[in-house]
């Protein structure tokens, strides 16, 4: 009577998070500076000083039952309409908070909008190769199936003839992720205009809408480009957001799903979406961190280090010799391994102590995530560990 | 290809939710201190300043990425290690932080349990009534049958026979709630030997476990008892605990499921918690309340006041002639309808500005559940609206 698939969801971990465990463990044996632990994307760059400034302002203007009272489930009004504010400041769109559902962070998010769309077993939602891991757990544990659309070479971008072929009158949803994990890459506009062609036709043939599903925690981490706007090419979008990594807050769990009011049908998918959070246990977000997103909306860290960061250890390592897509956004750079064994490979680089997540979770064997939301030092410290390692397959 | 229960769920929203927004906009035509709100059970005791000054130090010696970064998935080691110690110095347990997996609060502890035990859907989960309304959706949202077993009249504690004479082969938990929620009875040792011995007896007959997954968010506030800690009485359970009403902190989202030791398969069933927590969606509880809990899980809130309002209210209403149970915790007081029909008895009461909430969804028809977790003044300035009510009925 223990539930044998969250056992086994329990006891085996995700790869990533196994890898973190061990980092912090080797750090204690042989120091900090010693490892090179690019296994997490945990941001290492400060959150802004406006974050502190308003939690220190709530604490000292308001009674404590205020700041931290239940809100209503969909999140405080002034919260919401600054996050729709801020959408309309950037990208031209005319939001409402009432198109703001806010979020205990991304994978609440992610979970939340499945449950919102999955009705039967018989369903399946896609994924474009590579993809973060944990999209096959919130996909299998909201009930639906998974389909992994290859992936596509050398660019990593989006595979669209396979997609194409793929798509049934089963599917109900497909997951984007712009920036990318675990690749870095921004999908282009030429491709989010193909896949939404694609989807109305599909949607029209099958006689359903399809739902673009928009992973988007990393949407302001970019090195000269912008992501297009899913809404604005595809009606039937639900937009994913956290300010784990943007902001530095990936441990306070706030976020939002925007529910475009582009979509048909967009009242009663935010309903629904009401109805999933409640159905899985979200009474609301973190109330202080909804009222620092009051204020903080527009911000983000300094984000520049994370450019310098891209250019430190794309530059070292292909002069090394490794080959990998140069990202364009996201703090995460993906490199195909010195052999066809992506695990065998992480267990030669952790004999150099350098920890890298293997891609076979990823739905794309033979690479390795470099997850560089670390600092300087440690990509540059590590460069002696990567020509070791690369010379010992010599 | 819209969830149509989740569009149900959203759209319907929980009766308690819907009073209260009725009542936010009511305040703003009336003015805030003509509505006497008893819908919602938001703590009105200020939280201890120690958390404020804990929030302080955290954001003042630490640097951000500490304050804010992810934790383990299970909890910051230091948090789960200060809960533990807190309960064993409270009730001579002797737990380690090992046994202790962080939640968003008690509506994710609960989802998050029910998922650990809940594997096929021809299971069932068992409530007593009068219960906390949310139960059947987080039950049947995991995916297994509610079972209601009658009130016990008039005590309205445990109805230890119907319990015995329904439960099945297919029952794989029973939801125990003390103080409860909605009528602040405190279960009896009495009581809850009995239910375990029948537990016991039960799990034997079947051949498998039968868990009570205790929802204990009220426990600090009683009135001169201290409710039975269940793990001393029955080994198979899980303890759901919730920061929200003890602390005031119920925006924060902060809470635990405590696995015991006692458990023969709490390693199992600790693993199948991890698993869980991962399939729902949630990453970590909010980390910086998890580092207040570190330094704050052995302080409640001024719960004196409670106790006040409790004497104010049940003393008030008697008089007048109202008939309850005088509660032993917790800040509701169910209170018997002056007609049968509970909802219009409700509709009336707000006739004077009295929101109270109706029972049918606690599973108890004929009551309200009056929250008295407000001020002093509107318990004493809702006398005359809670007499002018019963004298419409003469």
């Amino acid at each position: 009577m223990i539930n044998p698939k969250m056992y086994e969801l329990g006891s085996r971990r995700s790869v990533i998070r196994e890898i973190f465990e061990y980092g912090k463990l080797r750090k204690q044996e042989v120091g900090e500076d010693k490892v090179y632990d690019f296994s997490i994307g945990n941001p290492s760059v400060e959150a802004p000083a406006a974050v502190a400034e308003r939690v220190k302002e709530l604490l000292e203007v308001n009674p404590s039952t205020l700041v931290h009272g239940y809100t209503s489930a969909q999140g405080d009004p002034k919260a919401r309409q600054a996050i729709a504010d801020d959408l309309n400041n950037r990208f031209g769109t005319s939001f409402t908070g009432s198109n703001v559902y806010l979020t205990c962070g991304a994978a609440a998010s992610l979970t939340i909008s499945l449950r919102s769309v999955i009705d039967s077993e018989n369903q399946n939602v896609m994924v474009f190769a590579p993809f973060f891991t944990e999209y096959r757990v919130f996909i299998e544990s909201m009930g639906a199936s998974i389909q992994v659309v290859p992936a596509s070479f050398p660019k990593l971008d989006l595979n669209l003839d396979a997609f194409e072929n793929m798509i049934n009158d089963k599917t109900v949803a497909v997951i984007l992720n712009s920036p990318n994990n675990p690749t870095g890459v921004v999908y282009s506009e030429e491709q989010i205009m193909r896949l939404a062609e694609i989807l109305n036709r599909k949607s029209a043939e099958f006689g359903h809408p399809i739902y673009i599903i928009s992973d988007e925690p990393y949407r302001e981490i970019t090195y000269g480009c912008v992501p297009p706007f899913i809404t604005k090419y595809y009606a039937n979008s639900l937009i994913c957001y956290s300010y784990s990594k943007g902001l530095s807050l990936p441990g306070e769990r706030i976020g939002y799903i925007l529910v475009p009011d582009v979509m048909p049908e967009w009242q009663n998918m935010y309903a629904a979406v009401c109805g999933a959070g409640r159905s899985l246990g979200f009474i609301c977000a973190p109330t202080m961190f909804q009222h620092v997103i009051t204020k903080c909306a527009p911000l983000t860290s300094d984000l520049s280090k994370y450019a310098a960061n891209r250019d430190l250890i794309y530059n070292g390592l292909t002069e090394l010799g490794y080959e990998c897509v140069r990202p364009d956004g996201a703090f995460y750079l993906f490199v195909k391994c010195l052999e066809d064994d992506a695990n065998a490979f992480c267990m030669r680089a952790r004999k150099y102590d350098l920890l890298l997540v293997p891609s076979d979770d990823f739905g794309c064997p033979g690479y390795v995530r470099i997850a560089y939301c670390v600092s300087a030092d440690t990509i540059k410290n590590s460069m002696p560990a990567f020509k070791a390692l690369a010379e010992s397959y010599k």
